[in-house]
């Protein structure tokens, strides 16, 4: 069983937000063993490179051997295209590493880092809702190559 | 004040989609008057053609002057430029309409009818998410061109 990990800067505070990832978390179960990590989010600091840099180090030192970065300029896959991604994945890696930002995004080192670059869009969604579209993607892309209903 | 009304088929169902979506029409108060129309999904037929024919005449008797189709091949926009469209339009319209179809999407004729058609990206989006999503974007537009904090 594939090792999903989610890397997220800040935590979920609405109570639905929290609701929706645990569902989605409980769901992914069956296919995955699936850890979410949540990095503090800076807030001592005033200048963003600074919260940036600090958040930066922490995702850093999270990784895996297989990253990907949630960026609104990477490369924009299907549905069916994420699912195709994480089958051929799973044969080379042991875990696949998913990063989304803090509020301000992540440092230029990360985006540099990070070469494989994944976009939902061009248009910019909240943390919050990026981790719950993320996670239904990934559930999705399972329920794909299961051939499972789910995805019409 | 615009008007702005959401067509979908189908109710949100899970206590978080509904708290996630309220949370969202109660900021919205402030920006425009919204009024979110949900028709029936129909689950009285086997056919899937049968089904969006249906839905399709429902969706085309609730439509005002001006009208987007949430469409994974539509146009996509940043959430900038979707801002400066509703600017835009609202100088020359009273009531703009989102339309979202249901789980097996919209009949031909309501692509047909519909030219401006909407892309939140690539990924196949659940209806429930597609409409928090949606809520968001309207949300962050009004916020952008409020020139408030939350966009970053």
């Amino acid at each position: 069983m594939i090792n999903i990990r989610i890397v997220c800067v800040g935590n979920l505070k609405e109570k639905y937000w929290i609701d929706a990832s645990r569902e989605y978390e409980k769901r992914l179960q069956k296919f995955c063993k699936l850890n979410v990590i949540e990095l503090t989010e800076q807030n001592k600091y005033q200048e963003i490179n600074k919260i940036l840099e600090i958040e930066g180090k922490e995702i850093l030192t999270n990784l895996s051997d297989k990253n990907f970065l949630l960026d609104i300029n990477g490369e924009q896959f299907s549905s069916e295209q994420l699912a195709k991604q994480i089958t051929n994945l799973s044969q080379c890696y042991s875990t696949l590493t998913f990063v989304i930002g803090g509020s301000y995004g992540v440092s230029e080192e990360v985006k540099n880092k990070l070469k494989n670059k994944i976009s939902f869009g061009k248009i910019t969604l909240p943390h919050n809702i990026a981790r719950i579209v993320l996670l239904e993607q990934i559930y999705r892309a399972f329920m794909i190559n299961s051939g499972g209903k789910y995805h019409k």
